[in-house]
């Protein structure tokens, strides 16, 4: 009897059974759960500094974006909010980070294994008996990884916010807060008007750009790579052998987006009196390099994205659509779905029968996935521009652009955002939540299907293009 | 010998071999040179309403809109070209129409007579030994199919311009030219203000639509339907069983863009005092129904379309880009490709194997062929968006609203195509000829390779989304 079979297991595994059974809604409703409790917190009339509480609407807003590390305000987070709110919005973002990741994680390594691949992301064993261990071996070495590098982050930026705040306490909570919010690729920050007056300070800027990077790789190729690259003493030779398809994969495309949009965007805004124009040589390479990371998606700025041609918000655009890592804190189709489009184009020009990488064959139905994924992005966005540009009647480019961050969960913003009315706001907030759960579900609903079929029909061959 | 051998076989199997070894190349090479001869026949004094002859660009333009049968004017084709530059364009509107069902449906009829295919377009049977011999077969039922279709639709206009210009002359010609111009969906109007003063004329307009419509089926589709289409007396009963694979996925999927398009259209619409909002609610349906059908590809409008909302532009956007039938003058990605793409999303939801419609397996590589179609499209369209923002400064909504019509051969425009400068202009006129002859050789290029490998690399699975 299958009641006694629980039971008998006790308790423990009941909870496995449910969470390896209907993992997709579990994760949604558990994140639905946790964004509901962030906006009571900052629903108080203490979170914000002049004590008479937020709007119902804001602070929804503002826990949707601080948990879905999305990073776009509809108040100045240095001013608006108090210590309290601040504090409330970093444990968002570090509870929503946290929650991603090991979600991510925690779903990819299911249908891996559902699918017949050896997991390959934890420590733990394969013989262990409760899947349980597994999960708290994934939880355990998520939090010790993020919370290692969140730190690094904030101590290498201590010593320029001690020198420009003169203020131990200040300066080391600037420093946690641009830490947490840089590598969970949050978008938040704790100082007026961001980044904008740090715009050629090296500094500041490498280590933020370099957590925001970093965190959005992605929770399995950060672990992949901390266990390839050689430890100090050792050689370095052949050490990308250890490399996954994956990491590789990653990697590679991030770091051409990254050097593709940094050009782009120092071409387009090269002489724009509002951006690039007035900064040095050297600051225009800087800012050029800052805003080539933050689409993929960090969602930092250091120029007024605003004042940017309407060009360099498409190429943006672009940018932001694709987004960063799988299983990351990033969002967006993701660097992955990308490549693998673009190797099955190859492949379709070389006459390959294989989609190849690497040498390494990426199986068939990895591509109906990404086709998937890429479709109903595309939908979302669409629908969401649609509904924005009725209630709001602003310009398309404004509203595309608010739409991507939100739904990549970048956080860029050409300025809107603020002063969207209250039906403009849900639109975003809606987008933002279904932006950060859309995916990952979507994709293990579809992956864990059973894929058998007896009857095949006859073959017919439609033409395309 | 090579050059004894083609001395045997003679003239006429040299040029074969020529057409079946770069088809693509030498489709490209005879269409840029249809569209000079044209230009040159524009460039004349005599070709303009005022004498003194149209600019070099202004020519170019309106000789590549012509026979790519776009329909976007930067003159006013009524009013600025004389009675011989009309007929100069509505000539380059047949020679173009003809032209790309020709080759669109020779290249298809290669590439699967290459990939295995009995080849199913041509009365002509498999035994002739010249290949040649197809193509004339080809040709002449094109051109019989073609005429045919568009003296009918010239014929059911008559009565009522013959009512409305009170001129047999004139009637004639107007009827003629809006039905060349609709079976080719060129969009070109030999009416001052196009169809604008006539949004409430059923008996105008029906015929017109059902000319795009048919019309943008494509070739292969048109065919099959004269084939499957009971004879007069006899029974209706199972018709649908002798259509093609092909020619169900494009009905269906156009028909549902159809009623989609103009569902939303007119909810959006409805009460826009420039566009919908004056109508009576029978003329605001007309009007609906005409709007949903022309952006694939037809690009005539009764409305003014720069006076729309732009979440209406952006529903039209996303029309256009999908576009018409495959073999056929409309442009876009095709419908079929849609299609396809869709089928390939249902199939990963339900867990499926094979991607299937109508009782039939579609074969896994025709969907790599269409991904790597939607992605050079829609590479395409950023690319041209961004250099058209950075020539003009106008905005994203305008400008990606006449890319996607350039580049889908639609014709529709908002507006600002006339008043572009001259190298915005010289952007959309590659954008058309692009558009027009892309989709069609890299499909050509990329299905010709040879599929052969013997190593194959050992599987490994990146993580999607
Ligand atoms: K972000
Ligand atoms: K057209």
């Amino acid at each position: 009897m299958p009641i006694f079979r629980h039971r008998l297991f006790g308790i423990r595994e009941l909870v496995d059974e449910l969470a390896f059974r209907a993992p997709a809604r579990l994760a949604v409703t558990v994140f639905a759960g946790v964004i509901g409790l962030f906006a009571i917190l900052l629903l108080m009339p203490f979170a914000t500094a002049d004590g008479e509480g937020a709007s119902f609407v804001d602070a929804l807003f503002t826990a949707v974006s601080a948990v879905c590390v999305t990073g776009l305000v509809v108040q100045d987070t240095a001013t608006y909010w108090s210590f309290y709110g601040q504090v409330v919005i970093l444990a968002g973002i570090k509870v929503g980070g946290f929650g991603i990741m090991t979600v991510a994680s925690l779903l990819g390594m299911i249908v891996s294994r559902k699918i017949g691949l050896t997991q390959k992301l934890l420590t733990a064993s394969e013989t262990k008996t409760s899947r349980l261990g597994d999960v708290g071996s994934l939880v355990r070495v998520i939090i010790i990884t993020a919370t290692t590098l969140e730190l690094s982050i904030a101590l290498l930026l201590f010593p320029r916010f001690f020198v420009l705040e003169d203020n131990v306490g200040t300066a080391a909570w600037h420093s946690l807060f641009y830490g947490i919010s840089a590598f969970n690729n949050a978008g938040f920050v704790p100082t007026p008007d961001g980044l904008v007056p740090h715009v050629g300070d090296w500094t500041l800027l490498l280590p933020i750009a370099l957590g925001v990077f970093i965190g959005a790789l992605g929770f399995p190729v950060i672990l992949n790579l901390q266990r390839s690259l050689p430890r100090p003493g050792h050689r370095w030779h052949g050490w990308t052998k250890r490399l996954s398809l994956h990491s590789k994969l990653t990697l590679v495309t991030s770091s051409v987006l990254l050097v593709a949009g940094a050009l782009l965007l120092l071409v387009l805004e090269w002489t724009n009196p509002r951006t690039f124009g007035p900064l040095s040589v050297g600051d225009k390479l800087l800012a050029a390099l800052f805003a080539g990371i933050m689409p993929r998606s960090g969602g930092f700025s250091t120029v007024d994205t605003g004042a940017m041609h309407e060009s360099s918000w498409l190429i943006q655009d672009a940018l932001m659509f694709v987004g960063g890592g799988s299983a990351s804190t990033a969002g967006g189709i993701k660097v992955t779905t990308l490549a693998v489009m673009l190797l099955a184009i190859i492949a379709e020009a070389r006459g390959d029968r294989d989609i190849e990488a690497f040498g390494r064959r990426i199986p068939r139905d990895v591509l109906r996935l990404s086709i998937a994924v890429v479709f109903t992005g595309a939908s979302i966005v669409l629908i969401s521009c649609v509904a924005l540009l009725q209630v709001t009647g602003l310009p398309l480019s404004k509203v595309l652009f608010e739409v991507l961050s939100a739904f990549a969960t970048v956080g860029l913003s050409t300025g809107i955002t603020a002063d969207l009315p209250d039906a403009g706001k849900y639109v975003l907030t809606a987008l933002m939540f279904v932006g950060r759960t859309g995916a990952v579900t979507v994709v293990a609903v579809l992956a864990l299907r059973d894929r058998r079929r007896i009857v095949r029909f006859p073959e017919e061959r439609p033409i395309i293009g």
